[in-house]
């Protein structure tokens, strides 16, 4: 086993593009049958393009949103930092509205809202290069990460994640799918299952592709095909990205991931939480308190364009779900690994 | 609380019609969007039908191979039912090999044969007559089934189902979807919930229509929300139908139906499964020898011919799976009703 690797080898794809004047973002409604990027040149742009799900996964709407504040601020003028901050404050909060779930959006506002607050009359650059910061520590963060949770998995082990928690997620690399990649690097991990996440397929068509583009071959499974998979002993660890973790390390997260969390434990399967350190929420004290986002019931009617139940239905289209700290084996961050997370565990790794 | 309801009122829906000469079967794979039959003449219609999936359903199958065998019989010559046999045996064993999960396929042939090995020059009809009363029946133990079922459930529930198990699947009423429908028109169920059942979508395209035809307007959900469902309290029974019974209670069932039990147990959910006894194979021990039909992967590529994943991408999909006996709360078929089920119960009740 080798634990070293050419990161860039295995990390192709870049979902965010900063040109100088405007926010590149590859849209991910549109993968993997296009390979489009669209342009931003307003925070509306990028409000916009994030409840869209152009862009999607926790990290990177952060990333997004850190540059359409960089974008808001072309429209205003301000002497210094803290008048900069009076005039973006709608900006802030409109960016900030745009999804719910994850903390990671907020985290980055706020970062950027504190590094303007105490600059000068160069805020404009501060706030550039602050974003910039954003999406470079994104990456080192999931790459150190990825490594880490890899630690945790033994050679020839078989791996099923969900959703897409990518390069395609983060500004690169990926949380969960950063841990997968080092995972195969070191051949610790022989085989990778993916859910395809219905409503949205973001394992069929965001996962699937972009491990392709790796020279990793995954193999597709229906959502609910999970729990009889893991009775083959196919699957060692269950390894899953975050939206939101709690100060008891409850843990915010897609859609079926609890679903999975409840088959894992049936089985004896590990199951990992991989989610850089903007993602742990400590003023959220367990995942009952969370605002669980709710999303458009026509997603459940139509795919592609195409109709896949007759009119007039009602449906119910909750985007995440809640798992308890107590079905997580490992909460893997870029400070650490915390084994059979709880409310103790996190405060001493995430206390102030 | 009436326990008494308008049985017709309930079922409208029919997906096998035999005109005397031909057998009609309601195209299910066009369902919901086109209600159309496809008419088969000759037995190797049948088995295409069934392969194909535009009949589907245990039970259904079971029908409409019977009805098979009645085309199968026009293309013979005979001087009686034992010669029939003989000259049937290659037909019996080409349709019996359309499906392999499912028992009732089997079964239904194997009760024609067992009739028409005694029967005399008036075999055509005996045969005819037989089919016609393996559908009568299965409506008449549907009937009673939903009863048997629907009085387990406390009024006020909401129930949870997968796939579709109703009159499409059936000669008519359903087995889970019966003890739906009973429970609804007696007041007990407030509230149906439906998966979409990934891949063909089963639950979104054909319980939800089948459903709404016959005013009862369920809640549609992508599968991986089941969990996430059940923390609401929203559901107190998940009901489900079965392919395969085994002697010790195990179940073989569209996949996911495994990963809804496990999650049902976690939460303290109560799980039924529904199915004539015609699906009981008390030959088979347990849910271990049951051969469990893969069907093309392509399955997940694509849905109503939009394209969901990138070329080149490798997918395992299992059609069914097996729930064990120990995460069942009830089995009801139309001989009654067996409460935590296992290989001393189902001998009682099924043994010779």
């Amino acid at each position: 086993m080798n634990d070293t690797f050419d990161f860039d080898r295995y990390d192709r794809v870049r979902p965010i593009r900063w040109t100088g004047d405007a926010l590149e973002l590859l849209d991910q409604r549109r993968l993997p049958f296009h390979v489009e990027y669209v342009r931003c040149e307003t925070s509306e742009d990028v409000f916009d393009s994030i409840r869209a799900l152009t862009v999607r996964g926790a990290p990177a709407i952060g990333i997004a949103a850190a540059w359409g504040l960089v974008l808001a601020a072309r429209e205003i003028k301000a002497e210094d930092g803290a008048a900069a901050v009076l005039a973006l404050e709608p900006a802030i909060t409109h960016l900030n509205d745009a999804r719910p779930t994850a903390v990671n959006l907020a985290w980055a506002l706020a970062r950027m809202r504190r590094v303007l607050a105490s600059a000068g009359s160069d805020w404009r650059e501060v706030l550039e290069r602050e974003a910039g910061a954003i999406a470079d520590e994104d990456l080192a963060a999931n790459r150190h990460m990825g490594s880490l949770g890899a630690a945790l998995i033994a050679p020839g082990s078989g791996v099923l994640t969900h959703c897409n928690t990518g390069s395609l997620a983060t500004a690169g690399f990926g949380t969960a799918l950063g841990v997968i990649r080092a995972g195969v690097a070191q051949q610790r991990i022989a085989q990778v299952f993916a859910g395809e996440t219905r409503p949205w397929l973001q394992g069929a068509r965001l996962t699937a592709w972009e491990l392709q583009q790796d020279g990793i071959a995954p193999v597709l499974v229906a959502d609910s095909a999970a729990a009889h998979l893991m009775t083959t002993g196919q699957v060692q660890w269950v390894i899953v990205g975050a939206d939101r973790i709690c100060a008891n390390g409850d843990t915010a997260n897609k859609i079926g991931t609890y679903q999975l969390a409840i088959a894992a434990r049936h089985h004896g399967v590990k199951f990992m939480v991989a989610a850089p350190s903007s993602t742990v929420d400590m003023a959220m004290p367990d995942g009952a308190g969370i605002d669980i986002e709710e999303r458009d019931a026509a997603e459940l009617f139509h795919l592609g364009g195409v109709a896949t139940a007759a009119g007039g239905i009602t449906a119910w289209n909750p985007v995440f779900d809640i798992t308890p700290h107590g079905l997580i084996d490992a909460i893997v961050t870029e400070r650490g690994v915390i084994m059979q997370p709880d409310a103790t565990a996190m405060q001493a790794a995430f206390g102030a």
